[in-house]
């Protein structure tokens, strides 16, 4: 059985009672590093991402035999704004790319030895226009909360949320202005490439945006449905329910990150569970990583989504837990401590 | 076959006529990058790493079939200055935990699917003192260099250098100074982790080992022969074979390529073919990598050598590779470009 949010009050009173990493694991592996065959702290970030992930799934030894990308994707009717370099049925086009196996996330979860699924959401029912209107009634941004949980079936070992939707730049700029303050200015970035008029437009819609709806956005949820998009509060609803099932994740690019953005500016506690995979070229990202305090695994100016750059952070990932189960001890190999 | 030096001058012949990449197989892998199905250029460094590896092993679609990693092993007799954490005899155990499986850098072989080999060097003759004396004579250093050499066995897709040598982060320092100038003060850092009179004792051997080698050291076989030792020589010897036989480098950390720092300030165009795969902890790493132009793959505070920092980033290629390699076009996929 996968986590399910009866109502969205149900959702916000899980963000009260977020459970911890297991404290007997993480001291476990911590004391398994001092004993491995290399200088105390060489291996740096591996040996940090060794003992959180013990942390998480609780043993001193964790693995990844499943883990999961999930692709959220959603149209919205910001994009008839103008906003994107790609028209809206783009989303579409990309998601039987993903389901034919022709996409860069299908070929980075093929090398990493994650399993991909990918889940549409409504692409023939955009979202209302944010600049208009909220972009979801509550019924639907329930709705979208409930398929992001899903998507944490039991047994997972690691997860990875991922996002298709053309023009959502657009509506993840404004939810990191509505979560940590600032206007288009800080938070409104090139996305696919627009620049010009294109991007002007974009500026105007999350300007607007914000102007109309910041006042009601008074909670996590009621952000999400008024600026976000289906995508965008699935990943908010996955990145919970794994955190319910202590499971651990690795967050992609601005836009996935975007999405637990209003989560973790009134819980900053939904971080704990959170790696951050990597740091985007999209310049909001930078900044957005330093509100949330995540310092990024990699930083290869990657700007595609799709969890792309998720997904090639796992192989640190795997390289750090291959290092912390695999290595001898001091002991066992006969090799003298500094 | 693979390839040796005869002499000292053959070696710096070879320099002086490095072969140059496919650029035929260079623009195709472009204009197929251009056809994939993303933004153009939102795999950011993934893009710019496939199509380096394609110039480099003359094919449209690179891949890494067998991808090896050397680890070579010395011992130095500036060891006895006191510049390093741990005893001379952990030289020769940690190979004994290569060869048993158990270091670091077996279990990120394994995880990256690259061969290991191992090439002790001598062990039992560590080289002369820098402070007195040439590290090798011009018959040693020949033997290391070739030794290095040939680990460039045919049919190699990628090759990745590493050492293993207690206190060779003081004559890794001091190739640094030689090459690309400054003293103790620029390139000595702590290496496994000293401090106090350890620290001390490092500036101390490094500015001595300068001012009595400095004048002599006017090419790079010079430098590494005396500032050197066998496992510095060796890995410059493999590059220089890697290149000879256009197999691309994947580089380590401080030590590693401070082995090719003589080699770089004579011949700038050995980096060619050589990616910077982490940049380390040890602050000259990061003074060097921006001396060398090198843009490391990765960051994540590691500090081992053994090749492990290079291992986990042939896990960013190999994401390159598969992203140029598995995706479809725009054709293909039925998607409409921008």
């Amino acid at each position: 059985m996968s986590i399910a949010f009866a109502t969205s009050a149900a959702f916000l009173d899980a963000l009260d009672r977020l459970p911890s990493a297991d404290t007997a694991a993480r001291d476990a592996a911590l004391a398994r590093q001092a004993q491995l065959t290399k200088p105390a702290g060489s291996l740096g970030r591996l040996e940090e991402i060794a003992v959180f992930v013990a942390a998480w799934q609780g043993r001193e030894r964790p693995r990844i035999d499943r883990g999961r990308i999930a692709v959220f994707a959603g149209n919205h009717g910001v994009a008839a704004r103008g906003v994107s370099a790609f028209p809206p049925a783009v989303t579409a086009q990309m998601v039987a790319n993903f389901d034919a196996g022709g996409a860069a996330i299908n070929a980075l979860a093929r090398a990493a030895g994650l399993e991909l699924t990918v889940v549409p959401l409504d692409l023939d029912r955009p979202t209302r226009d944010i600049v208009d209107a909220p972009a979801l009634n509550e019924a639907e941004a329930l709705a979208a909360l409930n398929a992001g949980a899903a998507a944490i079936i039991p047994g997972l070992d690691l997860f990875i949320p991922g996002e298709m939707g053309i023009a959502n730049s657009t509506p993840a700029a404004a939810l990191c202005a509505a979560a940590f303050g600032g206007d288009a200015r800080d938070w409104v970035g090139p996305g696919t490439g627009v620049a010009g008029d294109t991007l002007a437009a974009k500026h105007a819609a999350v300007d607007a945006a914000l102007a109309r709806h910041r006042a009601d956005a008074t909670d996590p949820f009621q952000m999400l449905r008024r600026l976000g998009g289906r995508e965008l509060v699935a990943i908010a609803g996955a990145v919970v329910a794994a955190r319910m099932a202590r499971v651990p994740v690795l967050l992609d690019g601005f836009i996935a990150t975007a999405a637990i953005a209003a989560l973790a500016a009134y819980h900053p506690a939904i971080l704990d569970h959170c790696l951050a995979g990597h740091r985007s070229a999209e310049p909001g990202h930078a900044r957005l990583l330093d509100r949330l305090g995540l310092a990024p695994l990699l930083a290869l100016d990657m700007r595609l989504g799709e969890a792309s750059g998720a997904a090639v952070a796992a192989q640190v990932v795997r390289a750090a837990l291959a290092a912390h189960d695999g290595m001898a001890t001091f002991a066992e190999a006969g090799v003298a401590d500094a």
